[in-house]
């Protein structure tokens, strides 16, 4: 296989885009990507997205955004898993490179989730679930979460303050980042008058409902040289999947598929999780960046809380996790976050990412997951 | 790259499947992929699937069916081109062997399309249509492939008769095929007098809804040589997108995609269509059968009806086309059609197609479009 390497980042401003529709948004996050690699060379599209049939009654956008884009037969294809879409669809691209079927292959994330209302939008991110046997009982996200947040509270005594350390700092960070959606630093105050969503887990534990796209641009370290940008190298990528359903772990506080796809990721980039310097992880809900921090053994299981609040995950701390304001604060528009999440450390690692720039970092990680951890995909970035 | 084969194929029989669920049948068509090919390895998984989210109120089933097949934490993923979904996930599966990712791929196709009310299902088929600009308006597929019946009729002259030819054949063909839906033959007088449903296309020009899926194992031509059966060489692939709604054309009878997906997989199986000695088309409605034939060359544009009315697709012409029955006979559950179509030709080129068997054959093409041909996969099989 081929060495492979990002050499054009694409971002949008992320929020509630009620003029602009699904195929423009993420067309826009393409042509962004293709301005900032300084190209405007694509051999081959990978589209992640969760539900366009649910959100917007639109399939097939592997047609759709090529179209938009005025650029008819690009081979495109759209992938799915629930919300770890937008991570399949960088992990499609770069084997289309590293096999040497494209030379200069797009992974687009988007989704667009607000032109249905919010009842609406939960149906829809709930068909991520077990539809017969967790979803049509009654339970959504924030439900299934707050079950492993209450059994993490009780078997390891992760209190309120540790949970909302999460979502605080990620807030901070995210008042930095001009894409993200709510930019706005929020109080241990805030977080515990917000309304219960379900219990534990407040409303400002949960990431919001987001209309957003981001791009990527894939190609050889060979071609890379030819551009104008510093291209930054994928060296690892893994992915793996678990139950769909939170009652058929043996345990609900291990997210074996992230374990799994962070091992695969980790030693394909001949690392270990100890020489990578920062991360950006899928913390739908405060509890969910705990639970990441455990199962890529960051900390042990069960220290994830106090590791939080004391400041291990901070942008001066040792393991800075979620430079980008993280899911929470830069919103999740679930097809598109593990693109994101790629852009970001891009960012770090060319060194552009302004007030919230993290120092003397050379390696990168990303975790994307879908549903409760259904699924997962993990990816090792490196300055060449 | 390493070069692939083949070697399991598994399926099920279609219809509509009112006593089990879409987890359920996917798992048993990958089951009786294994048993076909004699081994239980897979690496990784992709899932060909249109619309888990509006047909059964389920995404995710990258978590669900290795879940259901109770492999838990095979790394898989979900692909989606419409009604090519099923090719796209055989063309994903093809590129993580090739590549070295993996060295044993599952492609599984799957759609349970009768778990909702025809009109429901209408509306979900439309979503591969383009939403703003034709499915709100009120067409569906009918009606614009019957568009595309009416302008064939008018600039080339192709007749009625012509376009019952496509699927009194396909019927003759799936009356020997005991999976298909519908194994019965159909006369000439049985089509005409079959309802209108978009004018000139009757109930018997349209492919049904259906329940149904089908898987295949992909290896190297190194790994297969351990195994039970012989292996059947996959040499080309190619796909391709055109605009997703049909006036944004240049020509609406000129299937662009469908071009550009043979030529690629034409060149990579250094072939030309005169080496192809039968084909499998996506004939949804039967003028994209006449429409399928052209575009690849096989004859003329507008000689179409009349060369499928002189029998040159017939099981003992010099083309045969849908020895399967096709999508017509066979059924159409969207995101398994583009698997079932690679089954198809494996069996052939065993020589296990009982009756339907066709002689003296060494290379065969798959061909597995989406919406109105706003996407395409070409897939290019041989006997080693």
């Amino acid at each position: 296989m081929r060495k492979i390497a990002i050499i054009g980042v694409g971002l949008i401003k992320w929020g509630e885009l009620w003029e602009t529709s699904l195929r423009q948004i993420a067309a826009e996050a393409v042509f962004n990507c293709l301005e900032d690699a300084g190209t405007d060379r694509i051999d081959s599209m990978f589209i992640g997205n969760m539900s366009g049939g649910l959100f917007n009654g639109q399939e097939h956008l592997s047609s759709l955004i090529p179209d938009q884009m005025g650029r008819n037969n690009i081979p495109a294809m759209r992938v799915e898993s629930a919300c770890a879409s937008g991570g399949m669809a960088v992990r499609t691209a770069c084997i289309e490179v590293a096999s040497g079927i494209s030379d200069y292959a797009v992974a687009v994330g988007v989704e667009k989730m607000t032109d249905i209302s919010g009842q609406e939008a939960t149906y829809a991110l709930a068909t991520a679930a077990d539809q017969d046997y967790e979803a049509f009982h009654g339970v959504t996200f924030p439900g299934l979460y707050a079950m492993m947040a209450k059994a993490h509270m009780d078997r390891y005594g992760t209190t309120r303050d540790q949970l909302s350390s999460v979502v605080i700092k990620n807030h901070l960070n995210g008042s930095m980042n001009p894409n993200a959606q709510f930019p706005f630093k929020i109080t241990s105050e805030q977080v515990m008058k917000s309304p219960m969503i379900a219990d534990p887990l407040r409303l400002l534990d949960c990431s919001p409902i987001t209309d957003g796209a981001a791009a990527v641009l894939i190609t050889t370290v060979e071609e890379a040289k030819k551009l104008k940008r510093q291209p930054v190298l994928i060296s690892g990528f893994g992915h793996a999947s678990d139950s769909i359903a939170l009652s058929s772990r043996k345990d609900i506080l291990q997210l074996e598929a992230v374990e799994l796809s962070a091992e695969k990721a980790l030693k394909m980039a001949d690392k270990t999780i100890k020489e990578i310097d920062f991360a950006e992880f899928h913390d739908c809900f405060s509890i969910a960046e705990i639970l990441v921090l455990e199962a890529l053994g960051v900390v042990a299981h069960g220290d994830g809380g106090k590791a939080s609040m004391d400041g291990l995950t901070a942008l001066d701390g040792s393991f800075p996790v979620n430079s980008s304001g993280g899911l929470k604060s830069k919103g999740h528009p679930v097809g598109a976050t593990g693109v994101a999440q790629i852009c970001e450390v891009v960012t770090q690692l060319r060194g552009e990412a302004g007030e919230r720039q993290l120092k003397n970092i050379k390696t990168g990680l990303t975790q994307n997951m879908g549903g409760s951890a259904g699924s997962s995909v993990v990816h090792i970035l490196e300055v060449i």
